[in-house]
């Protein structure tokens, strides 16, 4: 099937997703699955509206983002308060969905207290702040972004993020389960996929908050932890051949605050001899988590991906992540482009770090499972990095499976070969994911969309 | 050896533990092992005094704890900040230590800051309220808790608690290793050592903090947190052969608010087998953490005694802690009481859990060794329910070993029978744990120091 007919066929996906509110577009459904119950599938999720939200600026079609950027900041809670039942001030949503009383419309947000696991997002807030900075990007309407509402809204999101807690760590804290893996997975404390977003939002902050009285304090704050989070990601995440070497020779149990090995990392609870024949000379990555004697050394794609799009990643860095995908392209991409992580947990690990959980088995859905929606950060950062060819070749991987397997939401299996075991079909950001990709490809000039390089 | 001795020789450590700054007497340092190296040894600990705080409370030297209260008070950071290289407003010091410069004498706190994983301590903080209490129901100075910086004090511990975060969960979020338990060992999230403290600190606050326009909003903070708070821990944490078989039965990925398996809890992630066969049918206590398919099943004994003494467990619940102790008496305090987590974490647990943590190898140190300070909360917790002979059976084992020993700091193996790996000897908790305990069976009268049954 030609390319044309593909991507004709995801935008009618994706038009058929779009739900309106009051009768004007405000966000696109999670999927349309003919043969599968609901469940929260038809509700719009605010990490899943973001690939359709930049397609939809990439075709001038503004007025849903904007309207969903507005919709959304009315359900965040702006007031601080200590009663835990109600969320945090400053957290958006996972999702909303359109309820209708007495005829009446009316939004019904869900901040994971609906959800499985009770746990609420903390990326939803910051994939806020970069979706609307793509807005004003696109449409050069810095008026939004200035009006008080907004700028209300990204103060609470920033204190809400910055503030110090029982840590002292640049990191923000974050309880497992709390962004596009919201299922358990040893991902509580610092990992990497909400510290990329949480740099980026920060980065963005600086751009979009107005420096008058009112903003002063909370630009200070961001200035202050943007060079602590830098390092601390950059130096500390940071993997490859060298870096493995360093730490495989750890002295451990140092005081003080001199101390090498920070985090008094232990070699025995890391892969060496795995990582070592698995991390090409010529490639590295960040790692997927790091605390007190925790070093996780998987790979997680979004955070990876997001680093060399908002220039976490230092340039050479940048071309290491890249080298790495290029190197274990069997691996990272296989038969679907992406792994979200690498390599599965399995046996004990499988047990012991997801609560055994079945849907989360070794190679399935978070837990080595391949997003077909990852395309689109593939392509940003390899276009990005003057590496178009890895994602001319991505696309070109999933458009072989994508119409045919009607638009999965995942693929499972080590090679991803696999439509995943509990997918929904026609996901709609598979087709967006895919779409985005491919403007992306067709013409770098929307890169500024995600990328700043000032 | 006469119990006269022993209570000798351990006041006579004691005593030389005391620390003088500016010429009065403000703490005990941790260890006065002659043959060890001092690390963080010469250090004051927040938890590790309290046991002595009390001590010196019963025999009226109430000078050195209102010099602790007010010294270590000064050295909590009270202005709000979100610089993440500064403790946050409302932490207490996880230690601290006079030092002199020019000839003048200093405290020096350490946030975590220096000691290994850098992890703030969040347990400091609730102890201290615990202690305040205590200083005003023996002294009857209630002047000192209503003095300003005392409830502005009690206010920023509060808030820095109350404030709602990345969760809806009535508990409070802290990251791996951050109380006793300073070393990653599964932690992180919601662990129930740190929940029985905060549950504590809620009421005390109410019972100290003026009800005035000051602190209006924080006491109607904690009326509203402890309901919820207190139902979660009772019935969510809550194990006993019958919770047991509702939990093996659980239905799993419920979504919505009314979903019976909250937690999304798996019962293959559950020792089902064990469990059933471990637990006594008149036993039961309360699980080690709770978050997203995660139930720790492993048994806490900070957080199960403190849960009888603070009535954090309701009777039945209390009984039914004491019950298992001393039906499990070989498991749970062995050859030296008592046990501080029960079973230890082996092999792939411990190797994925801790991080592959040398020093809490299986059975040894905070993974599965024993902890004598642990005496005076087993000793306080048995008296309130009346069942003394538990009591005076497990100090009557203590005596047995601990001045032929030289007063380690804990010990190791199953049963306790190893003096520990690296322990200190002369530790001052373990003395002044061991010296508390004879005082509270001495007299009960005592108990009201930390029990209040209003």
């Amino acid at each position: 099937m030609s390319d044309q007919a593909i991507v004709a066929q995801a935008w009618d996906l994706l038009e058929k997703s779009i739900i309106y509110y009051r009768d004007r577009p405000v966000g696109t459904i999670a999927a349309c699955d003919p043969d599968s119950a609901a469940l929260n599938y038809d509700q719009c999720f605010i990490r899943d509206f973001i690939s359709a939200g930049l397609l939809f600026l990439i075709k001038g079609r503004d007025d849903i983002v904007r309207n969903f950027l507005e919709e959304t900041l009315k359900l965040q809670p702006k007031t601080g308060q200590l009663d835990c039942s109600k969320p945090s001030r400053g957290l958006m949503p996972a999702s909303f969905k359109i309820v209708s009383v007495a005829g009446r419309e009316y939004l019904k947000a869900d901040f994971g207290d609906h959800a499985i696991g009770r746990v609420a997002p903390a990326d939803a807030c910051l994939w806020w702040v970069i979706l609307l900075r793509a807005y004003v990007v696109s449409t050069q309407d810095m008026a939004l972004a200035h009006r008080e509402d907004f700028q209300e809204g990204m103060r609470v999101i920033l204190e809400l993020c910055l503030v110090t807690r029982f840590d002292m760590y640049p990191m923000v804290l974050v309880p497992d389960a709390a962004s596009m893996i919201d299922r358990r997975m040893g991902l509580y404390g610092h990992p990497l996929d909400i510290q990329s977003l949480f740099y980026a939002a920060l980065r963005i902050s600086l751009k979009l908050l107005i420096p008058n009285q009112k903003n002063e304090y909370i630009i200070q704050a961001v200035h202050n932890r943007l060079g602590p989070l830098l390092r601390q990601l950059r130096e500390n995440y940071w993997l490859d051949p060298d870096r493995l070497n360093i730490i495989y020779r750890y002295q451990v149990e140092e005081y003080g605050e001199e101390a090498l090995n920070q985090f008094n990392i232990y070699s025995d609870s890391i892969p060496f001899y795995r990582l070592a024949k698995w991390l090409p000379p010529a490639g590295g990555y960040l790692a997927g988590n790091l605390g007190p004697s925790q070093l996780d050394c998987r790979f997680f794609a979004i955070g990876n991906l997001m680093a060399i799009i908002s220039s976490l990643a230092d340039e050479q860095q940048s071309h290491k992540i890249l080298n790495l995908i290029e190197l274990r392209w069997n691996n990272l991409i296989g038969d679907m482009p992406m792994k979200l992580c690498f390599p599965a947990l399995e046996d004990a690990d499988w047990r012991i770090v997801t609560g055994a959980d079945p849907k989360n088995r070794p190679w399935s859905y978070h837990n080595g499972g391949s997003w077909p929606v990852l395309l689109w950060m593939l392509t940003a950062a390899a276009r990005k990095m003057q590496r178009t060819e890895l994602a001319h070749h991505a696309i070109a991987i999933a458009e072989r499976r994508l119409i045919q397997d009607q638009w999965p939401e995942y693929y499972d299996g080590p090679d991803g070969r696999l439509i995943g075991k509990e997918a929904r079909r026609y996901q709609t950001w598979t087709a967006s994911g895919y779409l985005l990709a491919k403007e992306l490809i067709a013409n770098p000039d929307h890169l500024k969309l995600v990328i700043d390089d000032d």
